[in-house]
């Protein structure tokens, strides 16, 4: 099977579907994830070099993730809704045939993650497989109908969280919080820990 | 694999997850069908005898799709939503041990499928797969987000659904409307044929 | 009556609703079909004169439904969501006075649909009655609300769909497909074959 | 064109749709209210005259309406979801043969709203055009999309409200806010006093 | 402010609106807590005697949270959506007066939160705030709107829960995850721990 | 409690929330409200001056309201969904320090109410109270749960939109719907008027 997950910025794919990601290496799978933008604003603060450390750090998460990871060059905050991006996206799924992709919950609080599953969407249109991750940002109209048991690769999962060490103290508390949703994700679907998904699309064959 | 389908009257189940089951049957799976009622009612007329004939037809039909078949005896239109109903669920899924349960979809013009799609919620709360089929009836609220491809199992679906022949002349528009939605869901999801289902719950263990 | 239909490029009119157009011709009313782009990227392909081509099809539909058709000048898969398409079609708005518009649904996988939807929906926010139509690669959150029954309009419906043949091969199992939702959606609502619409605004004067 | 409008208590037809109706009879359709309930707990007081007195009213308001308007003899607070009100609603449309039928919306705080929306909905599977109607009760995800001008009927609609006097000092306050909603509605739709409604269902023939 | 919380059986509330509870208490306010049932089927398994356990274990709950418990008599898993309830929970609502009351989501794969949810609504027609807790067997439509920050609390809403001995070896990954749900619902609203509700009707007076 | 409001164009702060600004001030809490453009395309027509004009008659409004107003540079119909507008916003948040936001709601006809929604809600991602406030132009899945008594404010909110003269005869009409829905939301919560509010984030500390 090959998989590809779409993130907006660094350690957005380790929170919303790492644990499923490290799931599918185990299973021999292939794994590529790209991200969008460096995450040069960090959310809170801006610096020039930002975005090159937090490129490493997801290059150090995806050792401990054991996936392939790209980071494209976009701007922090201001991912384009455009075709060059929709045709970027369209290009690489040509190439690399994923059967399934993990994207963004299309409604969310920050516009780049709105945007990164918009054009995901239209790129991915004959993609068999589409699984929308929530991070804590998604709106709450957020919808899970696909769980994933991630009991045995959870601590990996919060490893590779704490790899994004640029993110400092908050890092701490995020990563208690997304223990905490896989431990609730696990328990409504009778394991241990689980990720929840939206279902956007799924065409079993 | 274990499936279990439930449905409110003969030929629903066909209509709404027909291709399926052949499919699951033609793959090795275990396939059990379960209908609340004898349909006595049969939706528009009212006939004492009805409710054998139908569940006669039903196991034509489940013959033709080389699955188990079990009428149960409830009141056609007055499917009661008790405790008693989710119990006796609760009781076949303990003992058959389902891994997916295709049901109706929730909200629909029939209350027979609402209530039957209620109680079986209820009843399959520990079933990792719960897919809800789409019927005629259902409120156009519903939402496809899982695709099945019959395109191989379509001609005998739609000899399942012909089977009811004391549903007559009204079957003929059926048949097309239904093998005309079952091509649109085909296209919608690159394949010739396929049914669509709404994700109500999903674990890859 | 003056009917006023907004396609996104060539054939999304035909197929969301073309049966209805004609049925509003056949009844003596005014249509005008405004198709925006060329769809000159034909979804899968890139070719400059593609364009033209399309464009010529469209007129060619046209004259089978009987209707008037405009192409514009905007870029497939680029149209932009900006105050000059939202006038432009305001002017139209105003020239034309329709009492109906159909537009495409707002919630779709392909960008210039959404796009299409929402400022239709802005440019026409004082005329009497706006449907949504329905397409494939619309989410499935689609709700149909409204139905028109088009059994005497098929053929022709499918007619004016073939007539876009610079689709060539895919266009066989599209016709096919849509040929089948008219189906499904004349079953629901006990006609032959029926197009289905999400009501966004009717006024009964 | 024939019309049939269904109540649960005494005045809810009046509030959610009196202005249509009335507007239907000056256009000279025939025009039929079912009422299920007397109303005999009056919402907040329980008196075992009540009923008897609401269904006068009820039939002062149809006469100001110039509608006729039929009380059944549910009890108030307690209609029941069952197959014989399904049934009884079903003979009913098989022999008065509506072509458009007004219901309570089915999302609502008060639990008869509830049922009567159901069993209407599947009494009236075969009517061709059904509107939900809004009540102050109503959830707040009701959602217009259908609106009919009642400008030059809303005195007349106002009156029939106040025609039920055993409702007493709250109806003051109720025709009030009635009224505003219907200025509201009317303003959203460009024309002066609308009653707005969800659209179940609506085939054009 | 008096407070008012319902539940289905022993533990729904303190999962639900435990932290809310204690803090309202050391706020001042009045809190009285409502369980409907014994919880005598425990979920999975039936013992006669196991209602009178499980009350107990809800009274001891309620001393640690230090807030008022009554269990009602209904039959676990058979809660009825009658007048009769409606009635029973209006009167207590006119008698304590509440300012805020405190209830199940609707939309629950238990058919008991569903019914104690649907009757809670229409007794409490009148209070000026509803607030819908969330629970493991909410349907995943369940949409937070509104957070209380419970950080001071959390230790003492785990030792209430751990109070429900009875349900033994269950509880420990139920603990587990509900304090999991409670940091991610903390971290969504940049607190430590946070409950979430659906806002069903919040009056600002 | 200080209090924060933003809209698209003089006049939409006063009907969407204007009684419950004066209600805030009344109260003692600071308030300051936004206007993003000067409304210079009136909705209707073009005019060179307008927006000067409009925004005179926003500090009109302001001084009835007794409440603080900014107007933006923004293009009337072209606010942009940019970085640059939601970090502007964010600047403001950071230095204001506002307890509660009132924003309009999301899913608009008009473009820059949507526009506004989404970016106000992505710079006021850590205020602790987001409340959308309803609008005539906002779809009707608008949601009301929050209610502000605004009965004693009433009179001076009407009188703030008067000030908006340059909408000349249009007014009239709007000033007597938003009575209309203000009693009609008042209705619905139990007191004479109300402003109703979906609940987009609500923490209570």
């Amino acid at each position: 099977m090959k998989v590809l997950a779409i993130g907006s910025h660094p350690d957005d794919i380790e929170i919303g579907c790492g644990g499923s990601l490290i799931k599918h290496r185990k299973s021999g799978d292939d794994v590529l994830a790209i991200v969008l933008t460096g995450g040069g604003r960090g959310g809170d603060h801006i610096d020039g070099s930002l975005s090159a450390t937090r490129c490493l750090e997801a290059h150090t998460a995806g050792k401990i993730m054991d996936i392939e990871v790209e980071c494209w060059d976009y701007q922090d905050t201001e991912i384009p809704e455009t075709y060059e991006l929709v045709q970027r996206i369209e290009k690489l799924v040509e190439a690399y045939k994923p059967d399934r992709v993990y994207i963004p919950y299309g409604q969310d609080t920050h516009q780049d993650h709105r945007v990164t599953s918009n054009v995901a969407k239209s790129a991915c249109r004959k993609v068999k497989q589409i699984l929308e991750y929530e991070e804590p940002s998604s709106y709450n109209s957020f919808n899970a109908t696909y769980w994933i048991d991630i009991t045995s690769h959870i601590e990996q999962k919060l490893e590779a969280i704490k790899a994004h060490t640029s993110q400092g103290h908050k890092q701490i508390l995020k990563i208690k919080s997304i223990e905490g949703l896989n431990l609730y994700r696990g328990y409504q679907s009778h394991v241990e820990y689980a990720e929840g998904f939206a279902t956007f699309r799924f065409l079993e064959a």
